[in-house]
């Protein structure tokens, strides 16, 4: 029989659930549903978490990679870094703790931001094989050994064993080792790719991979370190009013000059005046004594003054370049476009789009290729929720020349590489493999795409029209031996000579179009 | 000039993050990027809880929303229900505090299950209006009136008022009112084609929506409430060797036949002495007291050993008959099947998919309509990321007689309704609105659609058969003049009268075939 459950007992049941049980419950939001996925996720967190602290460090990167069979559909999984290493008593919590990070309060941009990747390789491991991950972290003078498991209850590290001792070479850097069910794979989803597109945007990085099949060395191409990526306070387009309240109730400034100027970027004595002024409030004013109705005003006022862009230093985007170089070395083509926009905001948050294309002969798809990067790391999965995808499909990429079937990739051997780079990158799920349709976002790739396009569409069109010049000479080639005997008739010269001069002038077209051929086929470059 | 971090000033900026900031900057999560999607979330949100309580409780359930404008992009949102109320004591952390609920620790179907949602109502109100949320409970004797509002940085509910009185009516019930950000639209991805489609799968539930450009009335189509689900214990099958070992370290049972029969469902105590058998395992074992070599074997064993399905009464598909009166009245067709699978595990969690198929006229639409569903809940968002879409379009249709584009929906008249119903789903991301790809269950949704797919295609093949025929009778019956003449010759009868036979002969095959083309054409139902 049912048993009607009344509102006291439906309270009874209230509990609280840590953020490490509901991970666990719900391992596919970070990326573990499927074994292939999940191995995949596993070198990817810890890659990116090697990259992040190299830059941050000033430390060209070298990261070593294993991926070794263990067992069925068991695998070893090791990377190891040669970053500043990580100060040993911080090792439990950064890697056995969820929602614990050094990035999340700060705006700046990074893989990874959101306290939680790299836990989640502890978690996947210790739930599929039950074992506990090893960390070795090397700072100067120590070497320290870990052995860690998450409390899934308390969402506490465990600490299963460790070990320290002198750091007798003085090299520093981070190793992590665990063994995790999974299946390796190799194409487009795989590893292997990962690691080759992470290679073309960080072309700085040195990255060794030493497959289940094989050993992988993708070369470091630039010694130059991209620069440091500035931390900065938020923009104040599209803050939201509940933020702004926040900001109002911990800022420490007592008026509104300084609260505005001090809280946000781009915003100078003059914007903060104007600001003020619009919302009909006082400068002095301190801002804890604004009533609601005025915060709502100040929140309006700020979103309608015209304010400098979001400053340029807290995003590092590749330089272009470097982009041509890494799109080049991957995929020779014809023709190479690339549009860099200008950095703009959503949510407060800066964020810029880089786009490159590479087109035509040897490429040989038929349907474009779509690469997609969230701050120069490559997303390999949920390409259909990305708003990266969402722009590709919906251009009208038939005005640059290309044939396409509606809301689809045009049809064209052409490779479309989009990055966006953020200093707070708003990914679909926690496993970080697509970025939300917010509607500045989706904006800003469209107009980055379509500059990029219009470069492609020309030449597309110039390519075209030299298709058919080429056409047409060869009509009048095929023509040439009637027309020289006609001509010398009637010109009353010999033959032979009507046809010298006849060939003379068409070669001599020939090495005109032929230069004009060669400079619109080698390489184009349009940036 | 760059700055070299340090492993110690990198360590020294960790820090513990609440969950509800990591929400808060994170609010795509929670299905807030844009704000149609997010006015659409505010109302699913409630409306789920709504229907939860209502057949927790065992009343039929009466949902009613309003939506109305509040300004430029602003919209006021109130659901109301009949359910039993919440006990005014819980209400602040039931809506003000993250990971806390009812329904996350133990196993059984329900909508919301997470411990998330409809906090994120509250939240994304704050955030983006600066407005509190009203709730009112309406238990038998009381009315208790919250505005709440969520303390971001410590995930900690704020009551910014409270009032109560005696509950002259004794009516029960909950209401939520709240202020957001957001855009109304109608359409596919719309407030009202959500409700449409709940009402489908719902029968039994009553919603009355006052719309901005009016009101939608959903009739309760049958008084039967589902059985309720009931609660479950872990299947063996697919339980992870990490959750494995909490089990042990939690139970309190002191043998392993016990501890198998009692922490899991299907497992009898032949089935327990088997596994134990298999793993070389004493029966009489203190679980404490196993090695992890041990726990391992018991893993494996647990997986190979046959056992019993889950028991059914743990999940509650929509019985067949409603479900094709659902699809029927709403989408009238020529055809339909339905295909139901019985309940299967993945990760220890049992799940069961159903499938519905309407085809033919007066359906019109060039390709097939899916409508995934999950708990009886429409899933309007995230197509492309859901197993629903991934294992529909992988399937080859032209199996079925249908034609279909590598990797699409199939270029058909059909509308494909899928309803996976678990104790826990796998959503991809916390906003709920698809499934993840775990292998097992976008098997056992291929298995589905092939099975009412079969069916369509032995139609399908009918349907063509029947025309052919027709075709084949018009050319006779045009030949059918020139054939009597010849007959009349031969046979040496009146041309007159053999046309009259052949005729006959003709009209008799029709009548016969008419009958059959009616059984067909008429809404044949396979079940």
């Amino acid at each position: 029989m049912d048993h009607a459950i009344t509102a006291e007992e439906l309270a009874e049941k209230i509990k609280e659930i840590s953020i490490a049980e509901f991970f666990e419950k719900n391992r596919h939001l970070l990326g573990y549903e499927n074994p292939t996925k999940s191995l995949l996720t596993v070198v990817k967190e810890a890659v990116d978490n090697s990259l992040d602290a190299a830059l941050e460090a000033r430390i060209l990167p070298t990261v070593k990679v294993w991926v070794k069979e263990a067992g069925q559909n068991r695998y070893k999984v090791k990377v190891e870094d040669n970053g500043p290493g990580l100060k040993p008593s911080k090792v439990p919590v950064a890697f056995g703790k969820f929602l614990v990070g050094s990035k999340f309060a700060y705006l700046k941009q990074l893989i990874g931001t959101q306290g939680i990747g790299i836990k989640g390789v502890v978690l996947y491991a210790q739930l599929t094989t039950g074992k506990p991950t090893k960390i070795i972290t090397k700072t100067k003078k120590e070497v320290h050994e870990f052995e860690l498991m998450i409390d899934v209850i308390k969402n506490e590290p465990i600490i299963v064993s460790h070990k320290k001792e002198k750091n007798e070479s003085g090299k520093t850097g981070l190793t992590i080792e665990t063994e995790v069910e999974g299946r390796y794979v190799e194409g487009q989803q795989s590893i292997l790719n990962y690691l080759k597109l992470i290679s073309i945007a960080n072309p700085y990085a040195e990255i060794i991979f030493n497959s289940p099949r094989g050993k992988h060395v993708f070369k470091r191409a630039t010694k130059k370190l991209p620069p440091l990526p500035r931390e900065i306070k938020p923009h104040p387009y599209g803050v939201e009013i509940g933020k702004l309240k926040r900001m109002i109730m911990l800022t420490k400034h007592k008026d509104m000059v300084s609260f505005l100027t001090k809280e946000f970027s781009s915003v100078g004595k003059g914007s903060a005046i104007k600001i003020c002024k619009l919302a009909r409030i006082d400068p002095k004013t301190n801002p804890k004594n604004l009533t609601h109705k005025e915060i709502e005003k100040l929140h309006q006022a700020m979103n309608k003054v015209k304010l400098k862009a979001p400053p340029t230093n807290c995003l590092s985007p590749i330089d272009e370049e470097s982009l041509l170089n890494g799109i080049k070395k991957e995929f020779p083509a014809q023709f190479y476009s690339v549009a860099v926009r200008k950095p703009t905001v959503y949510r407060g948050y800066p964020f810029q789009v880089e786009v490159a294309l590479a087109y035509g002969e040897p490429l040989k798809n038929e349907q474009a290729m779509l690469l997609r990067f969230a701050n120069h790391t490559p997303l390999l999965y949920n390409a259909g929720e990305c708003a990266i995808t969402k722009a590709a499909t919906k251009i009208n990429w038939r005005n640059y020349g290309l044939s396409q079937s509606s809301n689809s990739l045009p049809n064209a051997p052409l490779v479309i590489l989009v990055d966006v780079i953020s200093v707070w990158i708003p990914y679909t799920s926690e496993g970080k493999q697509a970025i939300a349709s917010y509607p500045e976002i989706e904006k800003e790739i469209t107009l980055a795409l379509q500059e990029a396009g219009r470069k492609l569409g020309r030449f597309v069109s110039k390519m075209k029209r030299l298709h058919q010049l080429k056409v047409r000479k060869n009509i009048f080639q095929a023509y040439s031996t009637v027309f020289a005997e006609y001509l010398a008739k009637i010109t009353k010269k010999s033959e032979d000579y009507i046809k010298k001069k006849v060939e003379e002038i068409l070669n001599k077209g020939e090495v005109e179009e032929s230069k004009e051929v060669k400079k619109e086929k080698q390489e184009v470059v349009e940036v």
